[in-house]
């Protein structure tokens, strides 16, 4: 998910805007990730926490906090909440994925075991609910424990649905959800809650996180089939190779003639895959026009962040979040 | 853990007497797992959840409420949490363990796979915190959050302590309240606090469930040494097998001479073990004595539990409470 490659970067920006801020929360995290136990904890954590992330996420807190005009604390907590319930789902992630690289270096299912990776990240769920509590706020508990069911929902249902020619963009959309979309408004949400803005308020928040998440997980999937393996770091095709039905697919599956329907059923469903299939899937994608159809649904996700966004007030960080959500799509151009 | 092969059965009378609110547990965790967008959650949980548990932890929950005299509905709220927190952490225990049986039936990783046992125990803990946040009580959540996290730093410490033969008996008690203890004490003390009763007998209630959490888990090591398998369920020597440094190993290790240690490095440390070599690890046990000094250790904390519960004024519950902790090291007279 590089956001790297282009010459304006907002979400540059925005971290030197917030660095202070940024600052506290990644001393926060490294404090609340060690262990007096249990030593292994901080070794598991550390490469994936200290690995050059963007802190997307925190930084979505402390900018809806900024934004609103908080002058609390509460914001770095909840900053250093988000970013551990994402590592520790990156954990679980890996773990049950088999993935070989995340970010460029080894996941830590292959540096330490599966056991690590799924107690550490079980142990970054707890410090995260810990966080939380500290807040006091029972509405953030409350947004937060919903979005980590939402999240699980969603993993789960990726499961069951990701291989099945009968999943619809209804349900593409809600393991998007799952994997992106709901702790990003959930970031910004709480903010707005802490800083006890109008509830008219606290829903655009929502509504701009959603909305983001989903243009960004879109432009993933969709990059993965027309990106360039230099500047993305991902090669074209893992989806179809590893049989994921994203929206680019959804929607060619929709518009397939039988034999096409033949194809995507033989490669996708049953995962028999032959030399020239990936070449036949991106024939197929372009012939209906769905590669460009996906990218016209994450220019309108883009449009609704950017619509919700709007009925925040004038402030300079709402500017580098206008500019973020139209940034996620350019990568796309 | 079977509590079954006694003629007296506390836990029975305590259910028996709980009855109507166990129900309401019970619809309630029905009602909870279930997920709307990810049929395949209920698939999982179901085997779990309705395999004749014994409900013991919810049960403390409830009894603890009852005792202190409770009249609200947050006691169903909270037993189905902690039941959620149990059940999630042998999803996650069983994948990592590959161990083979959970109380006689196939575990969920070889029903299902590693990845739905992962992801479906994060989304019953996600479930479990949003039942506690509807309790509304933020020093439920302080409680929670904290055993969460107790519970994760043990299986992560016992992960990289439990085949060092530096382990201390301190280390296994830290191990040991991770295991059991932790989410013991929290549903007994959850129990007291939304009764509003005081500091006092809130801090008694957290030491019997700590003390029987513990005596609970000592028992279950012991009896892997001198269980009857037919009555416990379990083989003789599976955590010597398993090369697992518990009680009566950690107590053996501290008197054992240069040749007996060196058994020791070999059968636990290196994990070489040979045929014969069980036979010599159990009269090491007996040539030291340590079964006998691990069995007062038990029934120690069980003095301890007792001696905490008769700090809380007198109650048909108190005494089954008194009971079921007798009871736990009744099974090693």
């Amino acid at each position: 998910m590089g956001l790297d490659h282009a010459a304006t970067k907002p979400h540059e920006a925005l971290a030197s805007h917030l660095q202070g801020k940024l600052d506290e929360v990644n001393v926060l995290i490294r404090e609340r990730m060690a262990s007096r136990h249990a030593p292994r904890i901080p070794e598991v954590t550390a490469h994936l926490v200290e690995a050059g992330g963007k802190r997307l996420r925190p930084m979505l807190t402390l900018a809806a906090a900024d934004l609103c005009g908080y002058a609390g604390r509460d914001d770095v907590k909840l900053a250093a909440t988000v970013e551990f319930i994402h590592t520790a789902t990156l954990l679980h992630d890996d773990v049950v994925d088999e993935s070989a690289q995340r970010r460029g270096r080894p996941t830590a299912n292959l540096l330490f075991d599966n056991k690590s990776s799924v107690l550490t990240g079980d142990y970054l769920f707890a410090r995260a609910f810990q966080l939380m509590v500290e807040t006091g706020s029972l509405t953030v508990l409350d947004i937060l424990s919903n979005a980590a069911a939402t999240i699980a929902e969603g993993e789960v249902l990726q499961l069951t649905a990701s291989r099945s020619l009968k999943t619809t963009e209804e349900v593409y959309l809600q393991i998007v959800r799952g994997k992106t979309a709901a702790l990003f408004s959930a970031a910004t949400e709480v903010g707005g809650v802490i800083a006890g803005v109008s509830d008219d308020q606290v829903q655009a928040l929502f509504d701009y996180g959603d909305a983001l998440g989903i243009a960004f997980q879109i432009v993933d999937d969709l990059l993965d089939y027309q990106g360039d393996a230099k500047a993305t770091g991902k090669n074209v095709g893992d989806d179809f190779r590893e049989r994921k039905l994203t929206l680019p697919v959804i929607k060619a599956v929709a518009l397939a003639d039988e034999s096409e329907r033949a194809f995507w059923a033989r490669t996708i469903e049953k995962g028999d895959q032959r030399d020239g299939d990936l070449d036949e899937a991106l024939r197929l994608l372009n012939k209906h026009g769905t590669l460009e159809a996906t990218r016209e649904d994450a220019l309108q996700w883009t449009a609704k962040a950017n619509a919700a966004m709007a009925q925040l007030p004038e402030h300079p960080v709402r500017d580098m979040l206008l500019a973020l959500s139209d940034y996620v799509v350019s990568r796309i151009r």
